[in-house]
């Protein structure tokens, strides 16, 4: 049997080309490994996660995690089953076991137990949620709108990219948290019909509207208190321009930005001064400590309805991954986006329940 | 007698166009006012304050201050003596007080008693330190390097425009806190050498220099903990891409950008995320509670030698305010700018003691 890499080969410049012959990136074709170290786990990938950080982790800059070296495999967590347990980790780990699993791009992965996190699943959760509502993007967005923005009652909260991943969990806890007037911004009329439907949002515009800026105004009449930012550049300049005094800015990440050549800053920045804005830059690893309260409270919010979770699942199995990427960069997804490396159909075992 | 007044006219487009007849302010010439209301002063400026804020007091934008209104005297602070003290003040004022007056551009002015703090020189002061060291860009320093940045021992703490009247104080006031290495970004060679040799800065970079990016690295061995910002723009953008993590950044004013018909966005605004940067707008007017003991601190430093001061007067009377304001713009003052409306040889009595 054999397992497919997608190897990281040559740096974007600055978008990130699919081929996977000339491209960014390079099919592999390997054995499965046959031998596990007594340390480590055989994981089978299912579903792989794609993050709007990964066009950062191709890039040399000073960052918070170093960059993916060329020649090795892309980086990336997935939800993955175990298939081999090291003699050492016989007491932990079981085979069928459901993880999230620091794999890599690849469909067979060697990973240590500490990049492997058995998927247990609280009340009102499902195991996938484990990489998006009850993983690193739900925490993202959890720590931001409570710890960084300190969203309080009455607040104004402005959200953009708010039919992603993180996003759509950060607006709803805001309204959760007591925010008086919760708007979206998002990058289609569907997605924004999702926003204000599904999740309750008050109302969402646009992005891609020529009057949005307009619609912004109008959907914040009391200025904005809260912005949560995914998207940075013109979104960013906007909510500085319409920030009210002593606002709390929680940068979460800026998508816009990721594959410029030359990134641009906001113009409207002058706007911290004269408003009081508060800027605050914050990686979910920072809070780590914190996870296992903060994963309760989501856990409780999804058993009693409150928030809910949307997965945009991408077809077509490993080779997907660097077309799906793009994707993502161009707004394709509402929710969560993972590719489907292998079907739960091919999962082994009665634990096979995703 | 007559009242020379400066008038502002014709918003800047965006430069400040000196003329005073056919430029951003008019020359107005009225008699002194005879009959003094029961409820205020007369009072005679002598020294007339320049301060960056002062073009965006010309443009509509929404701000923490009304614009001044065209055909308006121009809004300004001078230190100016008391000539005549209206009937219901007399418990509180007497002639030949000094004051700092909310007078505008003008050579007398009859002003509220609100508009009017007396000059009460606590010890190590002197009167016209009630315009800088002690009085709004003292008080700046202060809030915004001990509030905004929280400065404490040990940090690297970088300060731009560091040889105005803000930034020399602001960063006199890091090395007081215990700051390991005190950096200052100042326009010419000889700011500088005025602020490692006379204030004690640890380096200070002339961001005229074309290798200054180069300068900055060298000067902040360890990064940039602290950055009390009064330029914006590029140099905002350096010390970004310099900042250590979890840095503070306090940001005070950005004289690059208040002329500039588009402003400019720190191009490195995304290290915000990765080094989790906060950045955070202050006006001193948000602190006025704090003042006194602020004042007392500021000048016991002064009396124990620990705080110095410069001013830069501008000699030529009050016709030279609009010239002198854009000479600030372009960085011509070490320390506090003022305008001699009059010299303290033509002040009255005793009192005149500057």
């Amino acid at each position: 049997m054999s397992n497919k890499q997608i190897i990281y080969t040559t740096p974007p410049a600055p978008a990130i080309d699919p081929s996977l012959t000339s491209g960014t990136f390079r099919l592999n074709t390997i054995p499965i490994p046959k031998d596990v170290p007594t340390d480590k786990l055989l994981v089978r990938v299912h579903y792989l996660s794609l993050d709007p950080a990964m066009r950062q982790w191709l890039t040399a800059k000073r960052s918070y995690i170093a960059p993916v070296e060329q020649g090795a495999v892309m980086r990336g967590q997935s939800i993955a089953q175990v298939l081999v347990v090291g003699s050492d980790l016989t007491s932990k780990y079981s085979k069928g076991d459901w993880v999230v699993a620091g794999s890599g791009w690849q469909e067979y992965a060697v990973v240590d137990a500490k990049e492997a996190q058995k998927v247990t699943v609280p009340a009102g959760g499902r195991p996938t949620d484990a990489m998006s509502v009850l993983g690193m993007t739900g925490l993202t967005a959890y720590f931001g709108m409570v710890e960084i923005a300190q969203v309080k009652k009455g607040d104004t909260v402005v959200v953009s990219g708010a039919a992603g991943a993180t996003g759509m969990v950060a607006g709803q806890i805001a309204r959760i948290k007591g925010a008086k007037r919760v708007v979206g911004l998002a990058g289609s009329k569907e997605k924004c019909d999702f926003l204000v439907k599904e999740l309750g949002f008050d109302a969402a515009v646009n992005y891609k509207d020529s009057d949005w800026r307009k619609q912004l105004k109008i959907a914040t009449p009391e200025y904005i208190d809260v912005f949560f930012d995914n998207t940075g550049g013109d979104i960013l300049d906007a909510c500085l321009a319409r920030a009210a005094q002593n606002s709390r800015f929680a940068i979460c990440g800026a998508i816009s930005q990721y594959n410029a050549a030359k990134p641009q800053g906001p113009a409207s920045f002058m706007s911290v001064i004269s408003q009081r804005i508060t800027l605050k830059g914050f990686i979910v690893f920072d809070f780590v400590k914190q996870y296992s309260a903060a994963l309760q409270e989501l856990g409780s919010w999804l058993a009693e309805g409150k928030l809910k979770r949307k997965e945009h699942i991408v077809p077509g199995g490993l080779e997907a991954a660097p077309q799906g990427l793009i994707d993502l960069y161009a707004g394709a997804n509402t929710g969560k986006m993972m590719v489907e490396v292998a079907p739960v159909s091919e999962a082994l075992g009665p634990k096979a329940k995703l």
